[in-house]
């Protein structure tokens, strides 16, 4: 071991990419060493339904950051290595390089642990068939959009109703698809009150997209990719048989059979901490990676960031599970400058989340009516219709608010927000009022900007917290 | 005198009527008499530019309620009735009939004064010609419409570069006219910092207004509405003189001469209060009506509220001049509350202002830099550029965000937003900072909303924070 001190990093993405840029600044000296286990680091993946989509030309656009951009700054990225195990005792990661096939193992004196989250992906028969695809890492993303150029399929099926799989209903619709979404509860985007997700699924509707709730997939069913008449010819042409590899044509929900030409599973995606696991480190009652303000874990010497651990939730005060990209980006700053030798605290999130669904912006921060009553508060709601911009100006749209709050005291624990536009940041007001303990009174009394073409002059949001005041 | 208590009302605009309102759900029993100077109640002086550019098509859609409607609340509105004078000890009111030209007492137990702001109305030669308007009532703004349509000025010059201003820039422009703006400051929009105000500039420019900054109108000249060849022809067939009435034909500023078929003179406005002056109720040194946070005058029983009087800010901690539209309309409700005999305050604002400039979204709350530091702050400032949404989304374009914050403590003093889109909203974000009383820190810790065709995974709001702790 030389004498210069070893940060590894495992995860190339968001936060781990985040805590190395941060622990170079913060220590010149530190060697940093990044184990990734894909062909890309640092790479926007919220941005892939906009690729997919064809939104954005070039995947290079959705990449921050080069392993040779980060070779500049001193940081040594290994693209395709995948960790295999962690020893604690003895301060060793054992890698394999997935294009050589070999392992080694590394040492180091400090570690950062990024390793994201991993697509859910159900034992379902069929599952592997080619035209079924996850959508997590570039490899993915390309793939899908090989498959749109070169299928055009007629046919797609979105297993699940979250926000990535509502973002895909409208880049696939724009391939010209027919798109059907099959979620497994009672509605579409579980962490949506019913009655908003209700507004949600209207607007997926009216866009020609067919929902299908509390429905389990149980099947993926297979045939000949030769079962069209082009297909068909062409391999006569070339003197092969009708049969040709399989691919998917079908997705069975119990009696349910739903044509599909290509399925996207969109089944969200769990904390990835079998690592962690293995090497004995604590495992949070949400399933992530227990971690302190300072994102260390329950070893010396290890922190933990991203979507991969735990964050504080500061609405409900307690660990909880939100992984987002702002999250990963600002836990991977706090890790990476601990790591290095530096003080950082993260202060945690109120869980906010925003999501274009075709022309339907969603949003919500802080807790849901029923996640509030789940987490024992006694709340209350307020929910209000109201116009985005003046009533009477061009342009102005519906915007719902609902607003939760603890009944008596009349503190906000949320609000959910959908609307034709101006949502996203009504949004961030709400995750501001919660990060300052607000009241809805002292929402009431928000001085919000005024204009024709932005707002009414009572905003969606005072005409909510007026009437939660008077309830 | 009757039993019923007896309410009067003078103006019947945002805070007068939302008085109104007010004071008869909070007590049925009330006589209430609202007196309007103008033959218009409930409008939204904000949607003129609109109406006025044609995005509006009928006035009637600016006017929240009629008379008729308010008489269904049980409120009297006397129309074209302007009120002369006011006798506290009598507790009386001279009020004139504008149309019938007679004048009569008035007595009230409790009054509430809403005049408003009267446009500032400098005495230059000419300001008196056809063609020069302001913009204050329904009436102007019909005026301003029917001179447009009729005319089809050619060339237009606004005196002034306030908000209101820079608004009807747009709108004449609309109407095909060369527009230009002579502002006394060094820069428009005095109330941004002059950085911030030159990228407003430079939008104005980049559409075509010519801006003369530094600049003094002197005079209006007139000339005959027969310079056009048409009017001449029409004329001269009718067998008249060549002369006809004069109308504006130029405004001269020194040297400086630009030719006019119209003139909006947009200086702005003062509160209007030589009523309640004359009265003897304490004027601020705002120069508009002291009041307590019960919308309280010097006087008992005497309310003021909407344009008319102080406004207590938040970050100052002192009262203020801050009309806006959302201010009255609180106040209103305060006064009238408190004049019915319920229990009401106003928690003041923090001076939250946007406006539309053509393509660009400007806005501001709290202090500029200039303010903080004549009101005694020592402030520091960071300004930083970022996209409106992720780069790589179609669509994002550029947002400067200019924060102030006392040296230090890093305490928010406020900030200056102008960009492409989505600035009302971050606006109205930092207008929470300022409520909550919070430093550059907190808002760095702010879980802002990330979706690409929202926002970046930092928010401008962010970056703006993360730079000035840097700093």
């Amino acid at each position: 071991m030389s004498k210069r001190e070893r940060l590894l990093i495992v995860g190339g993405v968001a936060a781990g990419m985040s805590a190395a840029a941060k622990a170079r600044r913060v220590n010149p000296e530190l060697e940093i060493v990044v184990f990734e286990k894909t062909g890309f680091i640092s790479y926007g993946a919220c941005g892939f339904p906009y690729f997919i989509k064809g939104d954005v030309a070039a995947m290079e656009q959705l990449i921050a950051r080069t392993p040779a951009q980060a070779a500049r700054q001193g940081i040594d990225v290994r693209l395709c290595h995948e960790v295999e195990s962690l020893d604690l005792a003895r301060q060793t990661l054992r890698v394999r390089d997935l294009a050589g096939g070999k392992t080694f193992e590394e040492p180091w004196d400090r570690l950062i642990l990024a390793t994201g989250a991993a697509v859910a992906r159900p034992p379902l028969p069929g599952i592997g068939l080619p035209g079924v695809f996850s959508l997590r890492t570039v490899e993915d993303a390309l793939a899908i959009r090989r498959w749109l150029d070169a299928q055009h399929p007629a046919q797609a099926v979105i297993v699940g109703g979250g926000y990535i799989s509502l973002e895909m209903a409208e880049a696939l619709a724009a391939h010209g698809a027919a798109v059907s979404i099959v979620e497994l509860q009672k509605q579409i985007m579980p962490s949506l009150d019913p009655d908003v997700a209700e507004l949600v699924q209207a607007e997926l509707t009216r866009q020609g997209v067919a929902v299908f709730v509390d429905t389990a997939v149980t099947s993926f069913i297979g045939a000949s990719l030769l079962h069209d008449i082009t297909a068909r010819v062409a391999a006569a042409l070339e003197g092969q048989s009708g049969t040709g590899p399989l691919r998917v044509r079908e997705v069975q929900a119990g009696e349910l059979h739903l044509p599909a030409d290509m399925v996207i599973n969109g089944l969200g995606a769990r904390p990835a901490v079998w690592l962690a696991r293995e090497a004995g480190l604590t495992i949070g009652p949400t399933g992530a990676i227990a971690v302190d303000e300072r994102q260390q874990t329950s070893a010396p010497n290890v922190w933990a960031a991203g979507a991969a651990a735990e964050v504080y939730h500061r609405v409900m005060q307690q660990p909880a599970y939100m992984p987002s990209a702002l999250n990963a980006n600002k836990q991977g700053r706090v890790a990476g400058t601990n790591a290095a030798g530096g003080q950082a605290k993260f202060a945690g999130s109120v869980g906010t989340a925003v999501v274009k669904v075709f022309d339907l912006h969603v949003g919500h921060t802080g807790l849901t009516e029923k996640a509030a009553r789940t987490h024992g508060f006694t709340a209350d709601s307020t929910t209000i219709q109201a116009t985005t911009r003046a009533h009477y100006m061009p342009g102005h749209g519906p915007i719902h608010v609902k607003l939760v709050y603890e009944r008596g005291s009349q503190r906000l624990l949320g609000a959910q927000i959908v609307g034709s536009e101006g949502v996203a940041k009504r949004v961030d007001v709400i995750a501001a009022a919660l990060q300052a303990g607000w009241t809805t009174e002292e929402l009431a009394d928000l001085d919000t900007s005024y204009a024709p073409p932005f707002a009414p002059v009572w905003d969606a949001l005072l005409v909510a917290a007026n009437v939660a005041n008077k309830g």
